[in-house]
This record gives structure tokens, sequence and C-alpha cells, in this order.
């Protein structure tokens, strides 16, 4: 049962002079009554966070790694609630609800299953040399700490996976750093779900309720409380550069300046070449189509721009044809909706921009695929090009051989990926492309579409700016915990004054 | 023979419009001419920086140790010259001089020897499994790419090991990162010499000239223009706050913000059990004196803040004593000899604060030791008594009992070392000290002073702000190159593609 009210520590909090209501895209209608997060409630939230940090980031690991699996378990016992929710506010389908479910649940696992591993923080000794010349050498053991309380945004396009109890929030947790989310206002009842299933997951495993707080918002000055709070020691965030951004500026401006690790999406440039085209490119033409559409297109690593090689036509019509043969699919919500036409037709009015398919805007919040094409040229001479258009919308660039070709990719801005869609004829000369993307993208992708991020020690989610604050982290995958954890080295201690 | 002259990529400049002179701290008198970098010469640095990175950071890793190894050689060879430059610019002693080369050409080899082991960039692979169900898993392979051009500024605490070629440089220079030097200039021609090192090392080694620029600047200018140079994509910084955080400021406005390292130093709170002093204290007064005059006290890892458990006063007199056996020594510059007396002066403002040993001011840039006295409850209720006073200077906070040195530690600001001199019978009781004290600093010792900073694996040297602006990194030994690197993963890629 839905309250419509904060967790603060473990209590429900309700201000009744400041609520707002969730909505369901399909039809626009309201679904039920939100409490704003008061002042007093951010304020709260922060002290119990900063209360609990000492004992709960010196819990043995396996402690925390219980209170993850909890957090799973209680999130699986929501059963059908939560998809129903997480379906009537996101308008995405319930086979998307099930697959995030299991992701989110997946990932608490995994960070539970890796802090019980030997190292996992990352331990290295110097042993001592009592009799080295000219002084003695020390004995140096380094180890890792948790920074503190961390404050997480939850993100639109994931309410499951990358909100309440998302990766930003399993891998603090895990690392030892109680957090105090900012749900987002387009699935505050998933949030809240959630949210209850962290409360009880704590009760049960004897974790101190400060650890976890969820706080509505359905503006912009709660998410600022936190991150200017003195004792929010760090910052997760996925969304927009426009809300990364700001959120890092208040970070960068504080007494005690804080990191802050924001994901802020890109245009993730897929390379197909010519001889790829010959030989498979109604094939690709569908994996596009399916890739840059699905989800309707609301995912950061869609493709949004395709660097078409050669001047094969029949490609494009491949892929203008399987685009529409894609049924329109709901947004978000209304704002995301008309951000996407207005990102559209901005680039549309852009020099040489030429549509290939796409059809007008359709009814409520319903997005159907839209596809520009550009000359390498034009794509090369304006930025603007460059600027992502969030949701179904992707853009090809004709680029009439790999000179041509890499002048584009050493324009671009940070990505979270690049693809290259390839044969292995093309290797030669993809070698100088390649060299270009390593500087540019996160991630490297042959023969695949950068959508579907496995959740594995190897990936990096993250890139250079604009693609993410700090491109020397990554937010998905087991690495992610060293976003909230930094070294400390202890000298000579004798083992029983070791903490 | 010095030039006066800036290195822009291997070329000598000079705008004779802007000119500023090296001083012999000891006299005040003035050295030799030097010629600040213009701005053209900024641009240039960098464009040719950025021109290089590609070609540089590509070259297989043995050619960059070949390189680090033959600036050490280099450095060696500059000879007499050196040490009678380093001595008269910096006031320091032959000693010094002698011991800091030897540390600077040690660090170059390490970080040579490091990046010709196996596993430097830190690669991982996930296996892929096509077989999976619902889709096929994905191979990855995790690695490292360097960041890009990097700005590095002298410190004018360390003309070699933390200057032209010290750690930041070497540790840039090592993953791949060209390096711009913004000399301090209080030591130009030191930093002209090693430059010059550097510029013959390159040329001997067949590294292309843009990888190493040295500039002089005499004011903020070059700085700043450095930091805004959308080109420039991290900066390393050792010095006082206030220009460390003007750095991480104006490096956070840019339209892509970068990552800036500055270790801002601190006052490295050195606890001394009641038991240890009944047991050592004559010992440990010595040990104290000889640890906060060291260098006249110009160690970012000075013992700055003494808490003295217990009410003994002898060792109090021992302190005095041994400190007043100490002779007095020549600071780095006036400036800096200014900041101290300013800084001791205001302290001694400050309520409850009493001197227990010290001097009026010396002749020239003269500093001898003082110790001032003030009671934990005053400490507590008084921040700016937490404010460094670079030089000379520690301050005996007395306190009573552990539960009134653990309110002390609560309220410490980050720090880069904490040190704690006790005997076993005082473990129990220093527990709940040393979980607080790892929250507040990098390095925690037991039974040392803090001087003295081992380069090595396990050391961390940095500590949560204002030690540093990024706690998660040090800035000395060999993890000090995960600063200039980020990492990228190749998803499914062919052997033959990889860079």
């Amino acid at each position: 049962m839905l309250t419509g009210k904060n967790y603060v520590a473990g209590e429900l909090t309700a201000d009744e002079t400041s609520v707002f209501e969730s909505v369901n895209p399909k039809n626009n209608e309201k679904e039920a009554k939100f409490y704003n997060a008061s002042e007093k409630d951010v304020d709260a939230a922060v002290e119990k966070a900063a209360e609990a940090f000492p004992e709960y980031s010196a819990l043995p690991a396996s402690r925390r790694a219980e209170f993850l699996n909890a957090i799973a378990q209680e999130i699986l016992e929501l059963g059908e609630e939560l998809i129903q929710t997480y379906c009537s506010e996101s308008g995405l389908p319930e086979g998307r609800a099930q697959g995030e479910r299991g992701r989110t649940v997946n990932q608490l696992k995994a960070f539970a299953d890796y802090i019980t591993t030997e190292n996992w923080k990352d331990e290295y000794k110097d042993e001592p040399n009592p009799e080295r010349q000219p002084l003695p050498k020390p004995g140096l053991l380094r180890t890792s700490v948790a920074i503190g309380p961390v404050a997480v945004f939850g993100a639109s396009n994931f309410p499951l996976a990358f909100s309440t109890a998302g990766g930003d929030t399993a891998s603090a947790l895990a690392a030892g750093c109680p957090v105090v989310v900012k749900g987002h206002p387009a699935h505050p009842g998933t949030g809240e779900l959630v949210a209850s299933a962290i409360v009880k997951a704590a009760e049960k495993t004897g974790i101190p309720s400060g650890v976890f707080s969820n706080l509505n918002s359905s503006g912009i000055e709660v998410g600022e409380l936190l991150v200017k709070h003195p004792k929010i020691k760090g910052v997760g965030f996925t969304g927009s550069l426009r809300g990364g951004r700001a959120l890092y500026d208040l970070a960068a401006k504080r007494e005690e300046p804080i990191p802050v690790f924001a994901e802020m999406g890109s245009v993730n440039p897929v390379i197909v070449t010519e001889t790829a085209i010959e030989k498979r490119g109604e094939a690709i033409a569908k994996q596009i189509a399916g890739s840059y559409t699905l989800g309707a297109g609301q995912f950061c690593t869609n493709p949004g721009i395709i660097l078409k090689m050669g001047d094969n036509t029949v490609f494009e019509s491949h892929l203008k044809q399987f685009s529409e043969e894609i049924e329109a699919q709901c947004m978000l919500h209304s704002g995301i909706k008309k951000a996407f036409q207005e990102g559209k037709n901005q680039l549309l009015d852009e020099k040489g921009v030429q549509v290939l398919s796409g059809s007008d805007d359709t009814e409520n919040n319903m997005a159907a695929g839209t596809i520009v094409k550009v000359s390498a040229e034009n794509f090369i001479q304006n930025e603007k090009l460059q600027t992502e258009v969030f949701g179904p919308f992707t853009m090809i660039v004709t680029c009439s051989n790999f000179q041509e070709l890499n002048s584009a990719l050493e324009k671009l801005h940070g990505q979270l990926t690049a693809s290259i869609i390839a044969e292995p004829e093309d290797f030669s000369s993809l070698k100088a492309s390649v060299a270009i993307l390593q500087h540019k993208a996160g991630r490297v992708i042959y023969n695949a579409m950068p959508t579907g991020v496995e959740v594995s020690p190897a990936m990096t989610h993250g890139g250079p700016y604009p693609a993410s604050t700090d491109s020397r982290f990554t937010s998905v995958g087991i690495p992610a915990i060293k976003r909230w954890l930094r070294p400390v080295s202890f000298q000579d201690f004798p083992e029983e004054l070791l903490p």
C-alpha cells in the first residue's frame, strides 16, 4: 500500500503543504498523491546518515552483504504491486519491468558477493626494513575506507536499476556509505515500494535505520539541499547533461568540494563500413532500427549517430523500412516527450539536415522513430549536430572515405560508447579510427549495438565529459564501488590497533 | 649555463617585455634574470602537447620507460651546477639538495620500471558466453588510456622532487600524458636546468618534443591560462590551500571540467599518550622538536599539532629545550617568511594560546622554532586554531583524557597524516581514536613522526579536503600514476583491431 510519504531513517514523514501527483504517461491521468520532502526532512535524513556512518562502515563486510541480499529478497517479495506500479508510472512494458527488476536484484547480490571476497579493499603491504640505510624503511598497509554519506538521484529511464535501490545505491551501501535517495518524481510509487523493501531489510538484518532515506521531490530544491549539505560526501546521478552539470557545479562550490559521479548520456556513434553494408546491409539496418527505438530510445547508450561509409542508399531504405515497421512507444513522461519534439525540431533547422523517416507528433506521449541524414562535411563544421535528442532518434552521417570518417571522429565530444560495424577487410583502414575512439569513449564495441550494458567486472560505463563528470570511474559493474572508497595507509601499525 | 628562457616543445623562448629575477633567500640578493612565458608561449606549449599526445601515448611503454630513465641520467649529469643553483635559490642545505635529487631520480626510475610490468594498465577480461540465455554475454577487455596533456605546477618546498621533473611530471609522462610545467618563481634556475635535462633526454630517445614544456611565471597568469586551456586535461599541484583551491575552482568552471590533484598540506596531528610520555617522554620530545623544525618546517607533513595527554609538564620543558637547541634556518623565500610571521601572530591572538617557546623575528629569512600551547577545550571550540602555519611551528593541545582527545579528533579537518605515539597499554583506549582518524587522514602512523614520506606502492599521500582536492588518489608512490589514466573497455574486439 502506497502512502505517498518520505522515508527518513525508517520513519514515514509527510508535509501536507507541498504535494504532487504521479501520472500515467499513457493517458496523462493522475494516479496518486505524494508529499515533497521538507527542508527538515533533508536535514534529518543526512544527520541520521552521518550518525550511522561510523558504525555502518565499521561493520564486517559480511553484515553489509547480508543487508544487500535481504534488500534483493524484499524487492522480489513486493511481487506484482511493484511491476504494476512501475508500468503505470513509466509507460514501459511489463517485460521491461521484470527484466529491470532482475537486473536490480542481481546487482545487489553481485555487490554483496564482491565485498565478501578477499581483496575488495585493494589492500597492499610494503614490508618494513629496519636495517635500510640511511633511514629505516617503514611498513605500510594500504587499505580503503568509505567516504561517508552519499546522495543518490533516481533516474527517470531506470525506475529500478538506476533509482532507489539501483546501481549507485547498491555500490554505496556495499562500500559502507549510508545513502539518501532523491527519488525521481516520474516514478515516486515505484520508489516508495523499493524504499519500503530497504527499510524492512535493514530491520531484519539489524542495520541502523539512518543508513537509508528516501525523499520525494517534484522540484529541484531537495536535490540542491542534499548536494550542499556539509555531511554529504559524494553524489551519484544518471540523467541529462543539464541536470548533472548543475549538481557538479553546486558540489564544486561547496566549502568542502565533493565528487559528483554524473552519467549524462551521449550520442554513441556507430561506424558502419562500406564492406559491412555490402555483405550484410539489411541485417545491420534491422539491428540499428531495433537499437535506436529500444525502450522508446530512452537509453543513455542509444545509437544517435550512424557514421555510414560509402554511397549505398539501399541501406538507408532498409533502415527507413525497418524503422517504420516499429510501432510508436510511450515515452516516460510528458516532459520527455516535449523535449524530444523540441530537440528534433532544433536539429531539423540545422544546415544540411534532411529527414529520412519520421512521422509527425503522435497522440499523448507516444513517439515513433525518426531518422535524419547529414553529410560528414556538415557534421564536422557544426557542433550542434552532436546534441543528444533523448528518444527514438538517430542521424546518419555520410562519410565518403576513412579520412573523412576520422575527421568526423576527431570532432566528437566525449561518449559512453562508440561502435564499429565492419569486416576483417576493414581492419587495416580502421586502425587509425580505433586510435581516435579510445580517447573519445568509455567503451568501444565491435560488431554489436551499444544498447545493452553488461553488468560485469570489465565493463566501463562512463567516458570523457560530457558523457560523465568523472571518466576515471564506471557507474555499471563491480568497479562502480570504487567511487565511494578512498585509500588510507597505516604505517608501522600493530595488528591489535588496526580498525 | 642558465638562459632564463622558457622551453616550449624543445625551443627556447624569451619575451623581453616581462622579466623577473631569482633571489637568494639567505641574503635577498638578486641572482639571475628570467623571462615570463607569454600567452603565445602557453598556447604553443599546449598545442604542441596535444599534437604529440596521440603518438606519445600510443608508444610501447618500454619507449616511455627509456625516456624516463634518460631524464634521470641527464639530471645526474647536471652535476654540481644543479646542486649549487638549488641551494642558492632555495636556501636549503646541500645535503637536502642531494637527497632530493636522489629521490627525484629514483621516482623517475620507479615509474619507468612500473610501466614495464605486466598489468600496469589494470587490464581485466570478461570471457564471452555466446550460449547465454536470454542474451549472449559479450567479451570485454578493460584497459587504461592516458587522459591527455597535463599541467604541472612546481612546488616551492620541493624544487626537485615536486617540481619540473618531480612526482607529478614523472607519473604523467609514464602514463602517456605530455606535460606542461608552470615553474615556481622561487627556483626558476633549478627548473630550467631540469627542463634542459628533459629536453635532452627526449632528443636522445626520439620522443616528440611537444611532450614537454617548461614555462616561467612570476605571477598567476600563466597558471590560469594553462588550467583554462581546453586542451589541458588534468592538473597536478602541491602548495597552499589558497593556491590549490583557486586552480580547482578554475578547472571546475571550464566548459569541460577537468580533474585537479592539489595536495595542499595540513597540520598533521600527533597524539602523545600519557603512558608514552612517562616511559620515554624525553626521547619523544627530541623527535618532535626535530620533526617540526625539519627543513625549516617547510614540509606538508610537518607536525603542527601535538595532542598531548595528561599533565606532565616536564615533557613540555624537554620539547622547549630541544627546540631551542636547534638553530634558526633559512626559509624558502621572503614571502614564505612573511606569511610564517603573520600566521604565527594571528594564532597568538586567539583565545587561550600561550607561547611556550619562540624567539622574535630573526634576520633576513631565517626562522627559529615556535611552540604554543592551548587547552583541548579551546581547540574544540575554535576552528581557527587548525590554520596551518607553514614553517617551524607547532601547537601543543593538552587533553585530560581519551574522551576529550576524541572530541578534539572529531573536530579535525582533513589531514595528510595523523600519528599516534603510544604504548601497548594504550591500545584498548585508542581503538576509538583510530576509528575516527581513519576517516580524517590519508595516512595513520604508529610511533613515528609524519615527516618522511616513503615513495612506495602502499603509500597514500593525500587525504580528505582540505589536505587534497581528491582524496581517492595519492601524489606520492606508484599509484600516483592512476591520476592520469582512465578505464576504457573493448567489447568483442578482434585482437588485430586492438590499439
